[in-house]
């Protein structure tokens, strides 16, 4: 067999030992609190029908599905005249049945209408699973990333916006993010402002303008703005609006007479403050909550309040963001069904976590005891083992004979906090010998010391 | 947009809420347990190079690799004349760069290869990721599916196999069977059976035979190995030997002066006694430890000892199996890193916990408490909330007005325990109504105790 020098596709990762545990730490906090506000998790396959996918995310988006080569003589049926033309694009129908799932959103649309005798609704669902997208690599963008999203549907309540504020502050405090933004939003605001300028029908030009407020300034989205077709003084009314600053409920009372003409502007600000009178009940522990009229979020699909989460301890761009929508389910025939969700951008928030040394200071995570292997104690240092893990220690025994500097060096590579012999002297004096891994400091103890250093006084009851 | 009626590839499966639970706390076990035997978690992504995967599993094998069709414009750059011949096995890796992974094996020599500078050895890892597979799917057969997947590359030492039956034991016990068996078999033990039979060059084909001859029986055994071209003296001479019965040592005992004509025998029955010894050691809670030499496993690349796993409870077929490898990373061009790795058929197991009724045992895995939602008491119902989550307590109020009957409804729909009322008498009380919703039972009480119903005082620092 020749040799496949080995490399990974463009776009993707491996995971050493000390990432994939971080990042268990990371999806488990994650979890445990989307759970604590009743959301259930769900799992889909990574393999949907192309046509699900198909048509959902448009043009560009279709491009970045990744689709799967149908099995077997896969040439067999496909249209005679698109190949001779060799008509990639045409022929993927024929070629892939199959594609890999893009995202956690319109899955989750499929599975409710497909279960939707299943579900008790209101349906609160989470999933953290990984999707794939055939963008261009760069830093800190992965062609196999994780999503993890939270769902309501079936149910109008605002209570639900209120939560998903809590979640985040619960979250990213619980990480040990300190200094941390929730913005909100909301679209039919953003309605009521196109149509106070006496452009309505531009309000898809008028989110994408204001969207890029941070990025080009004030005069770059006059100018945008003016190159879609808005009057200057249109314009210049949207951004005198979207400039307010000052507290959520500053900004309301502000904003309220300023919009009540229109049946938008009071249904969004009405909502608003009832999300914020809600949030408040909850009690927020470390996030900033604010209101942001610049905040436009690209998705077609959101009819209601709009959020998005930023880190001012590191610049690391969105971490998270979401929203309501009224129809998600209405793309696989089912309508009705309004909803509302959130997602956490579990790769970034990972790498603000890194910067700030966040990871450094969990407990460590792998074992916690190398048993040094010495020929002559082989039964003693086995039934030790055996009795550290019984305990719930993670433990290993160095496998095989060796110098004691080449066993020390595997617990320091493997990080491992403490190293125990049983050597000659040891035995003689019915002790054993414990190094602290990080200090180098030894001493000679009991057997029931050493569990009782490591949290354990023997009385505990082993866990599984 | 026209309606896609959705629905799933086939052999693919969405998972409930229950069912993701059941698999979340099957999965834990398992972590939990690898583990505390010192075995560190990686990731591999999901797509592979295909040149990575290709013959590596054999010609039917490649045949079950999903391919992923390139992006773009894949057509410009195909070989025209095996386009003009449809030739659709030839045009595969000019059309599909990428995809799936088939295993956890190939990706994990790969990894090792890699990464060898990054990591600790002896290197222990376990891994518990998808796989797919394009078999004809039927009962209990997936085209996605788990794999969990513990080994150690760069040791000799025989600890590993002993440990690997005691993490058999510890996941199978920890998740309730009481009757399984832990079959044990060793490569070279066979090989020297073949020797002694005089036919020493079909190792194979003996291999083959006597792995079906729990199907086939002792006849049909002899049938297929003289097909084989295998006399009938040898024939008879090997179905003698594999027909051996006893306890471990006994076989031993009973086979060693048998096989130790060759230096395989004498290999295989030391390390088998070794790893008995060794395993001793250990304790072990359940699990019958069997010697069965009709056990060949179909994988060509075990050289040493090898495991089998099934149930008794259930006929479910092997619930897991491995051995150990001489040489894994050889075929990515690194030469000389023994190793040794087991497997647990996840989607297996969680068959026989269902068939066995295990996972109705767990405690309670979703929303604990319902608040009830009554229009008057929203702040107070809000708080409560809050409160019963900063002690770790999953819980939900319904989210909009409703009638009581379509809240305890959605309370059952969703198994969830209990339900708390707030209502006009409550509130004149100062008390809580707490319907159990498995008794029926109610009781007006105060929120302190029902914290302690909940088991929680109070007191309890609350859980992130």
């Amino acid at each position: 067999m020749s040799h496949t020098a080995p490399s990974l596709p463009s776009g993707t990762r491996d995971f050493l030992p000390h990432e994939t545990l971080n990042r268990q730490y990371l999806f488990g906090v994650i979890r445990q609190v989307f759970a604590k506000f009743g959301y259930q998790p769900i799992e889909t396959p990574a393999m949907e029908k192309l046509s699900v996918l198909t048509g959902k995310y448009g043009e560009e988006g279709d491009q970045l599905i990744f689709k799967i080569l149908n099995n077997g003589d896969y040439l067999s049926k496909v249209d005679e005249a698109l190949l001779a033309r060799r008509d990639s694009k045409a022929l993927i129908p024929q070629l892939a049945e199959r594609a890999l799932r893009y995202d956690l959103t319109v899955p989750f649309a499929r599975y409710v209408v497909m279960h939707q005798n299943e579900l008790a609704f209101p349906f609160k669902r989470y999933q953290i699973q990984p999707v794939w997208r055939a963008d261009r690599p760069q830093k800190g963008r992965y062609r196999e990333f994780y999503q993890c999203d939270v769902d309501v549907v079936g149910s109008n309540s605002l209570l639900h916006e209120a939560e998903f504020i809590a979640i985040y502050d619960e979250v990213l405090s619980t990480l040990g993010l300190r200094d941390f933004s929730i913005r909100l939003n909301h679209r039919a605001l953003l309605q009521s402002l196109t149509e106070l300028a006496g452009v309505p029908d531009q309000f898809a030009d008028v989110c994408v303008a204001i969207d890029k407020l941070d990025k080009i300034g004030p005069d770059g989205v006059a100018r945008e703005l003016s190159e879609r077709g808005l009057r200057p003084e249109a314009a210049q009314q949207i951004l005198s609006l979207i400039g307010l600053k000052g507290s959520p409920q500053a900004m309301l009372d502000e904003l309220g007479p300023l919009v009540a003409a229109t049946p938008s502007g009071s249904r969004g600000i009405a909502e608003l403050r009832e999300v914020l009178r809600l949030a408040e009940y909850m009690g927020i522990r470390q996030a900033k909550v604010e209101i942001d009229l610049t905040l436009a979020r690209g998705l077609s699909y959101y009819t209601g309040t709009i959020f998005e989460v930023v880190s001012h301890e590191v610049q690391m761009g969105s971490l998270g963001g979401g929203g309501r929508y009224d129809n998600l389910t209405g793309m696989f025939g089912r309508n009705g069904l309004s909803g509302a969700g959130i997602s956490l951008g579990a790769e970034r928030i990972y790498d603000v976590l890194e910067a700030l040394g966040l990871f450094g200071q969990l407990p460590h995570q792998g074992t916690q005891v190398l048993i040094l292997h010495t020929a002559e104690a082989e039964g003693d240092e086995c039934r030790m083992l055996s009795q550290l893990r019984s305990c719930g220690i993670a433990s290993e025994r160095y496998p095989e004979p060796a110098k004691l500097g080449k066993q020390f060096g595997y617990a320091d590579k493997k990080r491992i906090p403490w190293c125990v012999l049983y050597g000659a002297e040891e035995r003689q004096e019915g002790l054993l010998s414990l190094k602290n891994m990080q200090t180098g400091e030894q001493q000679r103890l009991t057997p029931h010391a050493l569990l009782a250093i490591l949290g354990h006084d023997g009385a505990t009851s082993p866990n599984p």
